[in-house]
């Protein structure tokens, strides 16, 4: 059979489902050379916002995801078989589970080949901020990610050239031509990243709330629903936490600063909002790929590698494998934040509450938002990152206060910090005259079938 | 106001009208050179699908047919003041009504600066008709057919480079991201490319029916109102006669067998259903710029240019101004087409009819895509065309016909020609046992109000 490019446009602008020829035609076509290629960009943008407005099926965000995943090359950890996990969020503000995560899992001797993303608007990303450790590499090939795996246990890395380049080329286009916001593509981009991992255990982060990519919990379970079955078609084991995100993921909103709050994590020191996620991500991978009966059993395992400190053990030898001096890994590693962090934000603003009472939320877009606006995050891709900005907030949800108790610091270099600047902050508390109760994110656990 | 084209492709997206400020900018920006330039392909493509779906309301089709007239030079008729006119079509089989028109529009002393296409799938195209005949030029620039209106009084020529840039860019890109089925950019594309020539009156024939462009009288409508409804807002003085088309216009379906039945209706020789239209459409034209009273009256005076060889000398110095050698002119409309057309198909096949009785439909689709298969058209946009082919019906509805009687002859090269391209001609035509009456294939005329 030939297929054309214009006929598949027509074809699923009129509401049809897509074969999985057509499909594999589609994504081999984008990923050939520009010149000379069978579909030009304007068929890529065309073809997008017809998906955009269609759906893809099941049976189609299946196909998109398997082809997206074979466009480049997979990892094959045939030899850690049963060992190999990976955590995926759609992204929050304050949120570095991750970077604990990972080498609390590597510490339990289990696989974790971490591909992840920069932040974008709102949400930092995992690898800024890890960018932020003076010498971090993220960008590794293949063979040096295989490397990490096999002597550390865990890497934190960005996407290589070499790794679906659909994913990349589909991404970038969507991002500029208004199909971003289109779940079949979010979760058929989600999932091939992962899928490539050759993971034996995926755990997936949903986030809703007014600090969530999806602000509606319908379309967060939709969301979740199209991984799942993706997952399921390409025999991979996901489960899916649907978790509501208002308030900021911890005290620190920044990069350097979100990293200091990963070594206290790491030692042990960590706020009950993190360390929920944490070990129940954790826990739930432990037991997804048996090595313990329950996700509370894998939980306590995860807890005990961050006090006892050979979570942060591995965090410091990833840190060297990926490039940081043994003497700056120890610095950190060491809490000894001053050597490592030299870059310092030149003023230090602290706001206090305005009233008396309980604290009810705290506004985390709004913090992200104006932690992004400082210098920490990037209004648009590409934009210069500022590490040592960011912002630590002292108080957190359920805490009582005082009128003039100070609840946030923030670092910043005083562009935009201005009286403008302060009096959103003030207006991102909710301060109520009743006690309000800690409750956990976790709205449900949707689990592979 | 800062634009961005994400933006304004969400907005629409959303369902949203675009402003008037928008719309300049996004044809603003499709027209700048590729390299840097605002505008990427793929956000063109997800624009013109995000159009698809939520249309363009009057006031955004108006825009956007504003700027695309806007995009380049447009002529300036003033010294010809209240005697600029032309005629649109979307289109048919045996279609070659403009080719008599403009001559007859200019023997009665109007200017017809006429702008038109080629030919594709089933359609012919006028420029490919007239380039049936040896040296005429379409391609001419703007001077050029500025004298020719000055000269002769009429011309017909392609599009050029300087003239509505952003409808060749359209229309190139919707050609091949499946957005060609979308009244409101059909209507502004048509209506931009007949806005520049700074008309005083314009009528533009819609046809409707199994061998139209629009198959349901419904979307014939609302492409009429559209037209209408920016023409109305361009201050151009525009008339829709919305025409059936189920069987070919006249009798020749090809280029240089059309170019002929041409020649021959400049003579005065020529079929009703053909005499019909060309006559009122000019007869529109005569009344709309005040030559007459009344739209019948109009159509007697182009009869009569036909009649008496007005229209023909008006012809035969177009094709001169445009090119042809005065030899080959006179030639051709002394009906010398023998010195003319030096090429000829190879086989002359005739089918003959199966039975007894009355025409009561000749399948004019069929006809197209048959003759288009023979080499008269083209699939695709770039295929090479073959003059010589083409078929002669030589019967009409309503006519009686005998078994085996002959009623279409092909001129063909045999390629493609076989028994079964012959079984699909056989079955073309619908033959009752009952008279048949000729029909007027005008539905209505909707008028500039």
């Amino acid at each position: 059979m030939h297929l054309r490019i214009p006929d598949l446009i027509i074809k699923k602008r009129n509401g049809h489902e897509l074969s999985k020829e057509e499909i594999d035609f589609f994504i081999k076509s984008i990923c050939e050379s520009n010149n000379n290629s069978v579909i030009q960009e304007s068929q890529l943008g065309a073809m997008l916002m017809a998906i955009f407005f269609r759906g893809l099926n099941f049976n189609e965000s299946y196909y998109i995801t398997h082809s997206m995943m074979k466009s480049g090359a997979c990892f094959d950890f045939q030899k850690h078989r049963n060992l190999v996990v990976d955590k995926h969020s759609t992204g929050g503000v304050g949120d570095k589970i991750s970077l604990p995560l990972a080498p609390a899992l590597a510490a339990c001797g289990l696989k974790v080949p971490m591909i992840s993303g920069r932040g974008l608007g709102f949400t930092g990303g995992t690898l800024d901020k890890l960018e932020s450790i003076p010498g971090f590499q993220v960008s590794c090939t293949k063979e040096k990610i295989e490397s990490l795996i096999d002597e550390v246990g865990c890497c934190i890395v960005g996407q290589t050239l070499e790794l679906n380049p659909a994913d990349r080329i589909l991404y970038a286009t969507r991002d500029i031509t208004g199909t971003v916001d289109c779940i079949p593509l979010i979760a058929g981009s989600i999932v091939s990243k992962k899928a490539i991992e050759d993971l034996d255990a995926l755990v997936l982060d949903v986030k809703v709330g007014r600090a969530a990519f999806m602000q509606n919990q319908e379309e967060a379970e939709k969301l979740a629903d199209y991984m799942i079955q993706i997952s399921r078609k390409l025999g991979l084991k996901a489960g899916v936490f649907l978790t509501r995100h208002d308030n900021p993921l911890g005290k620190a909103v920044g990069n350097q600063i979100e990293i200091i709050e990963t070594i206290e994590c790491l030692h042990g020191n960590v706020r009950h909002d993190l360390e929920e996620l944490i070990t129940k991500y954790g826990g739930y991978l432990l037991q997804r790929v048996d090595k313990c009966e329950t996700m509370v059993q894998g939980a306590k395992i995860i807890l005990e590698k961050l006090k006892n400190g050979e979570a942060l053990e591995k965090f410091r030898q990833m840190l060297i494998g990926q490039g940081v001096s043994e003497k700056i890994a120890n610095d950190l590693c060491n809490r000894n934040y001053d050597a490592v962090f030299k870059q310092k934000a030149k003023y230090l603003s602290t706001i206090r509450a305005q009233t008396n009472g309980y604290i009810k939320s705290i506004h985390a877009l709004e913090l992200g938002l104006l932690s992004s606006k400082l210098g920490a995050g990037r209004a648009k891709a590409g934009d210069e990152i500022f590490y040592e900005v960011g912002m630590n907030i002292l108080k957190q949800v359920g805490d009582k206060i005082d009128l003039n108790e100070p609840w946030i610091e923030v670092h910043h270099n005083s562009e935009h910090f201005d009286t403008h600047f302060a009096q959103k902050l003030m207006n991102s508390i909710e301060i109520v005259d009743y006690p309000v109760q800690f409750e956990s994110s976790i709205i449900k656990i949707i689990d592979y079938a």
